[in-house]
């Protein structure tokens, strides 16, 4: 079973996870992805190669066999078990839970060669609706305070299959850096009776330098502090604390920025190495008076963090990080960058 | 004039540092340190190729010249500038600060093709000395209020020049994952009158499964959350916030610890990147009570973070980490390993 574990100084949990060494390239320097496309198990026919399937965009064919769109699996190599009891426990001084959670894959196409950019909206749109429905469905989980989902695309942002997938994670806490982001999005409400994230969006829509793009739902801007050279955030107009209450038509426009994002980095950067990373609110909220104003300060939003260069011993030890590229000169690239 | 820019989510400082761009490495795929000795600039006979030298480990050779075991050179892409005055500014409703900073390299050896624990315990004090040293001089500087060591050693660790060397930041603020380890320290303090740090390095002693080695003044031990595989954390036994205040018999008994520890990862890992990284008090706390009890509540100590495995989207978003190493398998591996 893994184990959760808390460390007391900066009260970040660590997810420790001894099944994730069986993955075919642990302790590797990741530097080049080496695979065998009749081993990879994300195409259609290879459906036995995996878990079967928790979601699947189909039109009537059965489970686990082809003619599917997008597929939900579980990870063969899981951070987290899906089976047990959370206990959350002290150890001496130091505080543990139990490691259940789940860990699934999204595969976004059928199709080898492809990046979520090749799909047209529609097809992009179908994996966001993967997204809700695992929402939707893991939600349920008592269990369950967080769902993270990313996407890691390249060697360096840390992916080891380059079949187009994203992953899913349920987690029995909430992390760190969005406990962060909804602290301080719940004291400036409170200060203010206005959204943070509507401030931000709209001083950038004002601003207009580092505004990369917008359309009726949304708005992409590289923000005034990025981590990372050319990272982005895609931020909807309307206040929305949660991902999983998107309707099919505002997914469809979230397709279409997407689509027109990714487009832009893979010409600009020449097929960067990337993150994406959705944040959006916690489940577990009902129980609690400090989550009240949850609905009206805090705003899901996607990030996408190149991977250019290296985290290095600075950026470990500091928390903080050193960016050689401007938002404004970024936000330039971007806008101009042919698809 | 670089800037520093704060994010209004995480309260994180991020320097944006456009001359960094042009060092010999910038947006490349960094998985091989490519490497020419001849324009080594690190090597004895090549201090021209270096700005002039702020410290020297030298036995009356005059600055500048050969003869000398340690130097330190100002970085020629610094992240930060020396010159110019920190001016703290509002930016719309964003926070910023000019960049000024002092960005050094710590030559440890003249010699190439040896790593830091290759040096005799002697040398690799006077390693120590040189932090030491640089330390002394740059809290004169009432611009700054951290200084932060680090070394990065290997290409995955974000290293770009394979000669042994660290490289020494400071800062005109107290970086945030600090000051998380400073407000748990004093609160702790603050309820229990006791030294977190003490009462962690204790236990760990005496539960002894996660100890790696122990001399005289340090133990070292993998921490109970490690958020890497084979991290390390090498900790003082007596009460000192300031690495600065180390006594020239304490360095040694220091560089035993390191070169011993060093050597255990070059064995079991088999030369794996890593990341080390001093913590310690910061500068400027002079005028304010909020530090009143830092010398019983604090301890600096030394972390050393092996790169196995890449970060990914699950880091990026969450602040929390996957390990797949148990710390006191770590640990166990680490003791057993024969140097």
């Amino acid at each position: 079973m893994p184990e959760i574990r808390k460390d007391p100084f900066s009260n970040r949990w660590v997810v420790f996870s001894p099944e994730r060494l069986r993955r075919p390239l642990h302790f590797e320097a990741e530097s080049e992805i080496v695979f065998n496309e009749e081993d990879n198990p994300f195409i259609e026919g290879h459906e036995s190669y995996t878990p079967p399937e928790v979601y699947a965009s189909r039109n009537g064919s059965a489970p686990n066999s082809p003619g599917w769109k997008v597929r939900v699996v579980p990870n063969r190599f899981p951070a987290l078990r899906i089976e047990g009891e959370l206990k959350k426990e002290a150890v001496g001084f130091y505080d543990m839970m139990t490691g259940v959670g789940a860990h699934e894959v999204v595969i976004e196409t059928p199709e080898p060669g492809l990046e979520l950019e090749d799909l047209d909206s529609e097809g992009i749109a179908e994996v966001l609706k993967a997204y809700r429905a695992r929402f939707l469905d893991l939600k349920q989980d008592s269990r369950f305070y967080y769902l993270m989902v990313f996407k890691n695309v390249g060697a360096f942002a840390g992916a080891s299959i380059p079949h187009a997938h994203s992953q899913i994670v349920a987690l029995p806490f909430i992390p760190i850096a969005v406990k962060e982001q909804l602290d301080t999005a719940r004291k400036y409400y409170a200060e203010k009776e206005r959204c943070l994230f509507h401030d931000i969006l709209n001083a950038e829509m004002k601003f207009q330098k580092r505004m990369v793009y917008e359309n009726q739902r949304f708005g992409v801007y590289c923000p005034y502090a990025s981590r990372f050279a050319f990272e982005t955030c895609i931020m909807p107009k309307a206040q929305q604390a949660d991902f999983y209450r998107l309707e099919d038509h505002d997914l469809l426009q979230l397709a279409d920025v997407l689509k027109l994002v990714l487009s832009k980095y893979r010409s600009a950067l020449k097929k960067p190495s990337y993150n994406l990373v959705l944040t959006t609110a916690p489940f577990r909220r009902e129980h609690s008076g400090y989550w009240e104003t949850i609905d009206q300060d805090f705003r899901w939003h996607l990030t996408i963090m190149p991977r250019l260069t290296g985290l290095a011993g600075f950026e470990m030890g500091t928390g903080c990080y050193i960016n050689s590229v401007y938002p404004a000169h970024a936000a330039e690239t971007l806008r101009e960058a042919v698809v």
